[in-house]
Formats: structure tokens, C-alpha cells, sequence
């Protein structure tokens, strides 16, 4: 059993961990933390908890985190810089779900963030969460960059052709959709029912925070800089992320045995058969990706369909995934759940 | 272990069983039956089963029904009557989510139901699944009618009020909104995404096959008929039912403490603090049954708010609960899920 | 062709009103207000107006109010008040979307609103724009007091009830629920996609600022005080009210011909046939309210079924039918558009 | 005034074409034929038309399509060539909004349609009535092929591009989200709300009978032929579409001056401002198709965004509008509604 702390816990990735933890059979939740909703049990904040997780929000100062086995960031962008090296220090693990320590460059970084980096050796340090490429260097880490939620759906739905080297790295094309709760729950009129329900728009095509994690991820597999367009769009959806990827095949190659052999061995994801169409309600509310690949016509385009929830392979469920292997329990403990359908 | 077979698992109720099923680590399901699609792997047509069931559907004749220790009937109205007797003759147990066995009165059921019914006397025997009301009968039961989503929600809602004598059965109000999960799954123009979404409207107002199971119900709980306006709703919902409970108090009574009192020992069922407003999202894929009571502006007005996932503890949940009591695990094996939310 | 100005124009009502307004044949939007959002084109906030209503917003001080025939208040509840008299004096007609004028009794609005009255003078003045019982003092009128959203579908609903003294009023009761875009376009979580879609809840049923404006609107049918218990509900609809209406019956009537009868002229209320179940999808974007009555088994109990477009019929469209009538223009011009469906 | 005739109106093109048509100051609606629902006046089937629109559904042989000006075929695939030589050579102008007329090549048609043609001389003789490119042609046609919904949004979205010479028409990727009513109005479970409600998914990927419709658009355009990926989606909307359009730039232009160039005198094409992101709900029951085109960090990719509502300027509203070219009323005759947002 293992102690965890959460710090930040009023947004949807928090209440996720906190539905993930409280079942959990090796961690106890013993402390999380909101400056501002301070001495409220977290189920008035979340009624789905009630008489489930018995906690209240406490002050970060009052929080007994350096006495949690591992700490959760999920916070806004710029907080978990500021607060992890102290953590480290006392010995305990920390998985930021935020942005913070994901892009080694730190002038991107400080370009697509806005602000300064508070400590770019712990950047250096930090290892990338995404299990299914980096489970090795996870296993050792003190500090876990948990990934974003576009880029996890897109770099394990474009990984087994980069491996291959079956495609043309210098146009990728990445048409992303996004349900709501990947917005956050902040207080904004952009994603109030009626503004964003029976609605579909693209988003932030000029440049988006997730284009640079993606393409540091795609050329990491790649062994060099990648070309990539990525689009967001927003789609009324509660969670779920699909993600449809485009790109020109360079060589003859069985892709569905490529896929299928690829993560033959992973849990998580799920490659469907020749022909499929994965549907985001088929991994809501669990940690599953799934992944169909398609060469429309038998031409030179090959066409991935790749579908996580985004509160749980996109965010909450990869944190415990990471979590899972850093302290060696099974790493599919507490995330087998079966999907909610419908 | 025991061994559960589903007849009909083809609707939302048998895919909502399955999910149940493949988690409970007490059942193996053995047999689903679909005699239209008989052999195709139940994954095929429910891809969030995939991989974590390999069950195909057979015909009702090839399935090894008798060899289970439970069947469920998630099916159409009328085909349990006709299968039961023989099942019950193999020592099976029974549980039908349909209406069959629910209404002891066989013609009033032939009235709603518009058929004769194949076996009153099995009515007779079968036991009305409502745990809050019925643990005792249901422990020693073969057969088990498994109550209706509308009846469990009004109900769990009324009960305490009506136990306590505490108002006037002569005007009871049931304003009932439903999920369109709870429709079924079936081809039809009127539950089309185009025509439910965005929509809001009361259907079968002149009358509806839940009225006289829920006045039955009350009935019972006050010793005398009772007269009941239900008036059920379609809401643009998934899952969910929110009922609206309205009647006169006939005598002071401290109404939070009493609906404290009666459920506390009740896991499922929550009753939230006075001024409360329980969400049906608040108990979505769970079992759980919240409800809060007010009395608006001190009048002598009582409104009761009771919300229940209609997939769960309104149908295949429910089951699950009976089940357990039926083979003596503990009541909420399997069935410990916190609700998904957002 | 009349000139009319719009105070407050960034919320829901007030781009619906702008969007019956542009295509009004008598009516030149000559200035909407935001004080916020001065110099912003109206398009760039609502795009749906792009190309055709070329207006930005000004400031209050800065729109020329003064030079319009008419004024809408599509603005917080507290404002008109403050603003009304000097437009008044100016020989402006005004028309008060919001509570300000509703209520006659300044000490029951006071205790509601929780704010002095600061011209109750004006709220004795001011005509309660429900056209199809005030049409008469509506024409004179120089300051209408617009009335709420579920106000206009209950006392339309229970009308022909109470004025034929049908029904007993010490026991109504009105279950509405109500689509998203009534809560207004303000930033806040509650109403964000992901906590309002798939959910259905009640709210305010210890009261509701549309209690007292209901009860005062029937009691002025029935001639004395009534008891109305009245309990809203949010619903995942971007627009519509849904209210389900309950009373006992205290005579024989012909509830078809009652209803038919009394709404016989009026264009903008439809009368089922009966047995009907109007839906708020039929009703979308339009001025209408349609209406049903039952009597479920033939008993004691009548149950009325009424929908609206909150944006519309409770809303701005009623405020565009009650500048038809105050400045003599047909009434039904500029409101005749088909409900969108689906 | 004209005499205008609807064959198949039971589904949501048939009944977005009368609303169009009960609105449009120069037609009347004289026959609208469903075999089916012979004798059911149009309003028992779509309520939000009751009280405008008086006409009953008769049988084909009963209705006087002979004596109309226009006949619409709202049909299924196959229907309208059946019935087309007959009605032109009465004199009457038809305008089919299926598939019949569409593609030129009539082995590719029966390819993708399953079935022989009727009546390649007709199919020879129609011209594709996409008014933005070949209004000349509608205006002294007989018979028009509406296009699909895709094949607006796409041939809209890229046109200034191809007529440029500007990209590489060798690598197109049109990826492209439509709501469900796109699906049609016909029973079947996929398109259910509990199946497609908060759920997203492509379909289709493997070949979709709109590509090639799209391809011979687009190939004409560039006077050669042109490789084109298009991959639909399913979301969660009742009405519209939104494409995202990529291709690589192959010489310099100004992209923004190039768009509004081209549509600057077109009332149904609206460009947006640069960096423009234009929404379905912007153009909600309205004829209108509103573009956005962007060139992510100055890279050699152009993303063009296009929406439609796809019963409207993808149906319906554009069948409307051909019908305004051939009878010289003005184009956008009883098509001026603004778009209802929220």
C-alpha cells in the first residue's frame, strides 16, 4: 500500500485520478490539495465520490505530500516546476499530468508556454510517460512527464510506421477531435452547453501547445525532425479523443501485421481488425487506445484510426499506469475496467 | 464461481449485464443466447467487450442453459414466461429484467402486456427483486422478477414516506425523465439521434406498462390501493432516470431523519443532506440510487428527487444485487464501480 | 419602420432578439449596448450574424437610445430599473426582458431579487406582456415587463383550467424543465458541456425566483391567492421548456374543447389534438407554444403538457409580439418562421 | 408563383424542403407523394410544420406532379431516374437531390450505387448544380443533380486552391465530420441516440460514394484528374458539416486575397477573416457555407476549413436555390434566414 497525494484536484484529470486511486487496491489517497476550496470534503465538489473517498481539500502548505510515495501534479501549466524539486528531494515520486516537463527543448518550451522555465536540469531529468515506448527508462524514473492527450492518441496510432520507416516523415497530417472535458473545468463561455453542444469547429489551427510535444515524439521514433500538420477540433463529446492520421507510404508493407505485431504485447492497446473503425465510446472511462489502419483504395495513402479517452489514456489512467510500473505493482492494476458503453 | 448464462443479450440491458458479468469475480458467463445472430463473437457487435470476453452468441437451443446455475432474460416481454418452468425444473435459477413476473394481478398484466400469460402460477411463486423492500424473500427465491427502471427509482423514492404513513395516497405525482438507453436497442425513427437530441418530451401520458407496477408496489408498502399520476419523460439522456415525487404531507414528520433512518443501512441507496440535488450523472454506471427530500417553502407540499442509472440499478445492476443475495455473496460484490463523471 | 436600441445585447436573449430583429420589416437596429465590448462588431461575437447586421456595440453612454421608439432591456436583473424612467421621459417605450416590472408587490420582488426597488412607481405603470391575456393593456402601454421563461409555459398551460374554475388551486403543481441556454451565456462551471450534457438534475426547489411571478400570474386568473409547488429542472437542451403541469379537477369539462376554445384566435398557441404529446423540438426558434391536456384514466387528475422556445416565445420573440401590438403592426410580423427540425 | 412537387418528402431532406418551400414567397407546394403514408397529413409526421401546411402525403400515382413547374426528388438512390423522362417530357424541371444524376461516368456510378442506370442519356443531359461553379449551366437546364453534402463543403473548400494551380493534386486529404441527420431518417440502430450520442467515429474509410463524386468535382476544376483521401466521421451533431481540407501549396499565393477574391460576389459563400475558424452552428438552417483558409506556421501546407449545414446548403437549401436560377427569381429567394445560434 502506498501513500499519494494529488495537488490540484478541482479539474476533470483531478477528479479522474481520485476515481482511479480510490480504486486502487495498493494506494491510499492521504492528501489532496486546492488553495481555494480548502476544508470542503471533495464530494460536495464532486458528488460521484460521495461515500466513496472521504477527504477533503487542504492548503498545499498544510498537505502532508512529502509524506506521500508519489505525488500527482494536476495543476496548470507552470505549477509543478515550482514545486517538484522539493518533493524530489524528500524522496518522493512525481508524475506531472501537465506540461511542465515534457519538451526537452526548453526555448520551445518557453516559446509555446509563455513563460520561463523554473528548472530545465529536472526537464533534462524527467522521462517522457508514454509506457508503450519508454516502459524501460519509466521503471527507474524519480519524475514522469505524463503525456498530453492529443499526443498520446497520435504518436502510438503513427509509432508502428516510423518504426517501420514505411512513410514519408515530410508530410504527416494529424486531424485531431477532442471532447469538451479536454478544455478543463474553468469557468469559460467557449465551452458552455450551448455554445459547444449540437457544434463542431476546428481550433487554434495557427498553432497549438500539442504540436511541438507530438513532433519531439514522432522524431525521437524517427531518428529525425519530422514534418507534421496538426488540427485540433472540439466536438461534443463529454471525453474521447480521435485522431486521424494521414501519410504517404514509402515502401510496401503489411500494415496490419505491423500494427498487430507492434503491440502484440501491450495491454492498452488494442489493434482492430483489417477494415475496422474504432469508436471513442468503445475506451470510455477506461485506459484503452484503439487503432484501426486503412489504405483507402489500395493507393499511396495510408489512413490510422486512433481513439483514447482523454481523461484516462490521455491524462488520469497513463499517471496511474506510470505510477504502476515505477513501483513495480502490475502495470494494469486498478485500470481494468471494462469501457462504459453505451 | 457460479455459471451465468443471459438469454437476449443483444439490447442494452445484456451488454450492461455483460459488463457486469465479466467483472464479478464470483460468475463465468457460459452462454448468451441470439437466435438471429448466433455466432458471431459478442465483441462484434459490443466492441467495448472486446478482449475481455470471447463468448459468441448460440441459439437458444444449442446454449447450455440448464448446465448454469443462474440465467438472466434480458429479453422482450412475454418469451420468459415460456422458458422459465423448464429452467426452474433444472434447478436453475431465474431472473427476468423483463415484465413477466411482476404484476401479480394476471389481468391487469394481460391488460398492459396485450397477451395471455403462459404460467400464473409461476407469478405467484416469483418474487418482486427490490432488495431495499424484499432482501428476505429474494434470499430463498427460484425466480426473481427484476423490477422495472421507472418502478425502482419512484419507489426507492416514495417508500420511507409511505412506510411512515405520512401522506395522503389519494394524489401521488410521479414526474419521471428518462434516458433514450431506456427505449432499447432497437431500429426506430423516434429514438434517432436527430430526433431525441435537443428534445424534450412526455410520452404515454394516457398510460404506461410501469403505472400499475409502480402503484402495485405502493401499494403493498401501505396496506391499501393507492392513486398514482406517472407521467414518464424522454430526455436527451444516455442513462439516467430523474424522478420527480409529489404528494401532500398528512402529518409532521422530520422528513431528512426519516429518510436517513431508513436507508441507512442500505449500500446502494444514498440519501443526500437536506437542500440536496442529486444528479443522474452523480450515479452513472453505478448501482447507486441517490435521492433528496424537500419541502419547499415549508408547505405542506413533500418533493422527492431520486435518481438512478436505468441500465443499472434499474435493470442489469439490480440483477447483478439479486444474484448475490440469491447465492449468498455479499450483496455489492461486482457492483462497487464509483460512477464515471464527467 | 421604427428605430429600436438593445442594452445589454452579449447574452442569449440578446442575440436572439437581434436575430428577429434583423429580419423584422419594420424594425432598423440602431444601437445595442455593452460597455464591456464597445467597439466590437456584433459578428465577431456572434457569428451567425455575419453579413447581415452590421452594428458595434457602444457604450451606454454613447448609443443614442434616446432617439429610438423602443428599448429592450436584455440586461441582469437591476438594470432597466435604473435606466428606465429617463427613457420614458424621452417618449421612448420600453420593454424589459428581465424581472424588474414583473412583480407588483415590491416587498415579495425585494425579498426575491435581494435588492431595494428603485422606481416602484414604474412597476405599478408597467403592462405584464403576456399577450394572450394582457393584450389589451399591452397596447397602451408605455413599459412593458417581459415575462420570465417558465412563467409564459405554465400560465399558458394552466389558463383555460383556472379561468373556468376547473380545477382546485390549493394544490398545483408545475414540473418544467428547461434547456441550457436559460441559465444564460455567463461563465460558469455548472452549465459547462461536460457537467450539463448527459445529466438531468432539479434546482432551487426550495424556491425559485419564477415561483412568485407564476403564483401572481394565476392568482390574478383565479381571482384569489393559489398554491403552486414549482420545481425546475435542467436538461441537455440547448433551447426549449418542457413545463408538465398537475391539478385535480373539481368539475366536469370538455378539456379539449376547453382549450381549443379559449386559444381559438390565438396565432402563436397550438392546441393538440387529443391525446397529443408536443415535443420542444417542434416549437424550436419559433414563437410557438403548443399545448396538450390529458386526463390519464379518467381520473380526478389533469395533466398539462406545454413547450416553448425559452429564447423565443419566452424570451425575445414575446418581446418582439408585444412591440408588434404597442406600435399597431400586425402581430405575428417578423414571427412567423417554421421551427428547425430536427 | 410556381407549382412546385416533392416525391418521397418522409425524410429530413423532404422536411427541411418544406419548410423551405411553406416559406418562399413564389412556390406552392401542390403534391408530396409517400406510398407509405398515403393519406397522413405531412404535419401528424413533422409537427413543427402543423398549421403551415395543410397537404396530406398521397401515393405517386394519385399526386399531379404533371401539372407541377417543379418536381424534387427526395428519394432514395434509384428512385428518381425511374420517374424523370416522364415528368420532362411533360414540360416539368426537375431537381434530384439523390445520387441519380450525379456522376458522369456511368460505370463509376454503378460501381459505387449498386445497380444499372435507368437512363445514361439523362444522366448526359443533367448538369451538377453546384451554383458557385456552373450557375450558367442551371439556368437553362431541365434537370438539375443536387450534390451530396460532402461534395459541397470539399468542391467549395478547395476551389480558389485548384482554379489557382496553387497545390499538388496528387496528395488531397479532405477529412471531413457530418452531423447524424446526414445519416437520413430510416430506422437502424447505428445512428440511435444512445449510439451515437457522445460517441465520435470515422466509417467508410475503405470507400465512400461521395469521393467519387468529389474526385470528378474537383478533376474538373483542374482540367485533369486529381488523387484525393476523403475519410467521413460521425459526430454528435443533428445538423452539419465541417471539412478540413489539406494539401501542400506548390506556388506562392495570397491565400486570404484568393479566397475572398473568388467568392467576393457569391451570397452563399462567406470567407472568413484570416485566422478565422468558422463553426457549424454559424451557419444552422441556413443555406450558407462559411470558409476559413490558414497556412500553419508558414509551413508548405494550406488547411481549409469549410461548414455547411447538410440539409440546407447540403440539400435541401441548395436544391432551393438551383430551383430560384431556373424559374430567374432571385438566388437567394426565401433563403435569407439567419442562422439560429445558440
Amino acid at each position: 500500500m502506498i501513500k499519494a497525494g494529488i495537488v490540484g484536484g478541482t479539474g476533470y484529470t483531478g477528479v479522474e485520478l481520485l476515481r482511479l486511486l480510490a480504486q486502487h487496491p495498493e494506494v491510499a489517497v492521504t492528501a489532496i490539495t486546492s488553495r481555494k476550496e480548502a476544508g470542503m470534503k471533495v464530494w460536495e465538489m464532486f458528488p460521484s465520490l460521495r461515500g466513496r473517498l472521504d477527504l477533503a481539500f487542504s492548503t498545499p502548505d498544510e498537505a502532508p505530500l512529502k509524506d506521500c510515495d508519489v505525488v500527482f501534479f494536476a495543476t496548470p501549466n507552470g505549477v509543478a516546476m515550482q514545486q517538484t524539486r522539493e518533493l524530489l528531494d524528500a524522496g518522493v515520486k512525481v508524475i506531472d499530468l501537465a506540461a511542465d516537463f515534457r519538451i526537452q527543448d526548453i526555448g520551445v518550451w518557453s516559446k509555446w508556454y509563455g513563460m520561463e522555465h523554473a528548472c530545465p536540469d529536472l526537464v533534462a531529468e524527467a522521462v517522457y510517460g508514454l509506457p508503450e515506448i519508454n516502459r524501460g527508462q519509466v521503471k527507474g524514473a524519480r519524475l514522469i512527464a505524463n503525456p498530453g492527450c492529443y499526443p498520446t492518441a497520435v504518436q502510438l496510432g503513427f509509432l508502428p510506421l516510423i518504426e517501420a520507416g514505411a512513410i514519408d516523415t515530410n508530410f504527416l497530417v494529424a486531424d485531431c477531435k477532442s471532447g469538451v472535458s479536454g478544455a478543463g473545468r474553468k469557468a469559460e463561455v467557449h465551452t458552455l452547453f450551448p455554445e459547444s453542444s449540437d457544434n463542431f469547429k476546428a481550433y487554434a489551427v495557427p498553432g497549438h501547445r500539442h504540436q511541438p510535444e507530438i513532433r519531439q515524439g514522432l522524431a525521437r521514433m524517427a531518428g529525425h525532425d519530422v514534418n507534421l500538420t496538426f488540427v485540433p477540433h472540439l466536438t461534443p463529446l463529454i471525453r474521447g479523443i480521435h485522431a486521424t492520421l494521414y501519410a504517404r507510404l514509402t515502401k510496401e508493407v503489411d500494415l496490419q501485421a505491423l500494427y498487430e505485431n507492434r503491440y502484440a504485447n501491450e495491454y492498452f492497446v488494442d489493434v482492430l481488425p483489417a477494415k475496422g473503425h474504432p469508436e471513442t465510446r468503445s475506451v470510455r472511462a477506461s485506459n484503452l487506445c484503439r487503432i484501426a489502419v486503412h489504405r483507402p483504395q489500395g493507393g499511396d495513402t495510408v489512413v490510422v484510426l486512433s481513439v483514447i479517452d482523454n481523461l484516462v489514456k490521455g491524462a488520469a489512467g497513463q499517471a496511474v499506469q506510470n505510477m504502476n510500473i515505477l513501483f513495480g505493482f502490475a502495470e494494469n492494476l486498478g485500470l481494468t475496467q471494462i469501457p462504459v458503453s453505451p
